[in-house]
């Protein structure tokens, strides 16, 4: 091996030595997520000499890597998306309150040799739409789908005091469930479940995977979207959802869905305790 | 955050996505490893999209991390370095002739589900001097140490069917062990165990760490050694010992502890199944 610098080395892969701290993503499956090239390269915008790495893990073997995440001295985070969510919080340590609110974790830290989980997707969503400038407090919000998504950004958006959260899932039951959490955590917010109908909504998010599909439906009765409304999307593919293309066309102010993922990236490396974006 | 790329990232650090395999070095204390920009820089000259990171794991610790490398699907390789080589041994699944040979480990694959481990450090520092264009075969040659370092060289070299060898150590027992194990493998080689004295030798190698500390005394008798002959060290820091500074004064090729690291990388490489260099 030549020991000269290659043209194509100037911005050499981290870790260039053995003193790069180790955070990573764990799924099942992992192959589609695009966390990783998010996560390097908010480290390098913060002056971090770290690494995040996908792992490929079933259910089966988590607890195998949670055993070596806490034994493993350098490193330092593990960020868990599907279909850990959910089975994770048994192996850790502690569970911060939006993590148990949601009753799901997708990221653990270590603090004082524990491990500490958190849930930040709807505090990404929430900070993914004031980053761009859109306020929620105050304002009547419509979320589509109760599912683990709608249930996270529900409780991140009750914390941003809208002035009315309305829930709509096909499984009203799902719906109301997770109506009675935010009612229970707060109960000076409106909120209250119904019809997938934007009339008199400042706000509207899709929280169901309805717009990945070519001819899916709309997730909301489009022909009641007025032209003040703010219509947000989750979906990351496409990038423009068919909700997102015709609310654009009447006249709508949009936000995708990859603000989201930018919102918690930067939520969680504050998490992680890594300096100043 | 901003999707536009920075100016900074054009070479922005792997992994990139999801889709990454991963590789590591273990080892206790891991800081001063220089192997990951090696392997990474390695990695990149063979197409490979995949990335090796540090891991900092006690020994108490290391069947937590055989245990996850085992079951985490997209890590692939595992490079072992000080003070798990042995112990690592009894953790895994196979151990190939040249590991076998050494009794210890550096490195681990995966193979049918199976941790397949080998050991190329002496492997890797006959790579490296035949890399640089000196030949081992038919020399007559002076090993200086018979620690782990130098017992794997001493079965390389061994390999590579040189004249003669001669093992010396500060502990002549262990050098007269080593001797014995390489007339155990292949009989039709002279080898013995003598004096630190380099005349009459084509090739000297130190495989003691004398040479790292300023005020070390040279590991050979420097007022016996002859302008042919190749003085060979295996210490990394300094790059240039003061064994090759002197040599190089009287006239002898020299050659330094970094291309074993080289020849080693290369080496491992071939060994995780990484296309052509």
């Amino acid at each position: 091996m030549n020991s000269s610098p290659l043209p194509d080395i100037a911005g050499l892969p981290l870790p260039l030595s053995g003193a790069t701290r180790l955070y990573a993503i764990v799924g099942d499956p992992i192959a589609q997520a695009g966390s990783p090239g998010l996560f390097n390269t908010a480290f390098r915008r913060r002056g971090v000499e770290a690494v995040l790495v996908p792992l490929h893990v079933a259910p089966a073997d988590l607890a195998d890597l949670v055993r070596m995440f806490r034994s493993t001295r350098n490193f330092d985070g593990l960020v868990v998306t599907v279909p850990h969510k959910i089975g994770i919080s048994e192996l850790i340590d502690d569970i911060a309150p939006m993590g148990r609110r949601i009753g799901a974790v997708n990221v653990i830290r270590k603090s004082g040799g524990r491990l500490v989980g958190d849930n930040f997707d709807g505090i990404g969503f929430v900070r993914g739409v004031q980053t761009k400038g859109h306020a929620l407090a105050g304002r009547r919000v419509l979320i589509i789908g109760a599912g683990g998504a709608g249930r996270a950004v529900a409780h991140a958006v009750l914390d941003a005091r809208p002035a009315h959260i309305r829930l709509f899932d096909v499984d009203t039951a799902r719906a109301q469930a997770v109506a009675d959490e935010l009612m229970q955590t707060d109960d000076s917010i409106g909120v209250d479940v119904g019809a997938p109908d934007p009339s008199g909504f400042g706000v509207v998010v899709n929280c169901t995977s309805i717009g990945m599909k070519p001819g899916d439906p709309f997730p909301v009765l489009i022909d009641r979207l007025e032209a003040r409304t703010l219509v947000v999307d989750i979906v990351l593919k496409p990038a423009v959802t068919p909700l997102l293309a015709e609310a654009a066309r009447l006249g709508c102010t949009t936000h995708a869905g990859v603000h989201m993922l930018e919102g918690q990236v930067d939520a969680i490396c504050d998490f992680f305790g890594l300096g100043p974006a």
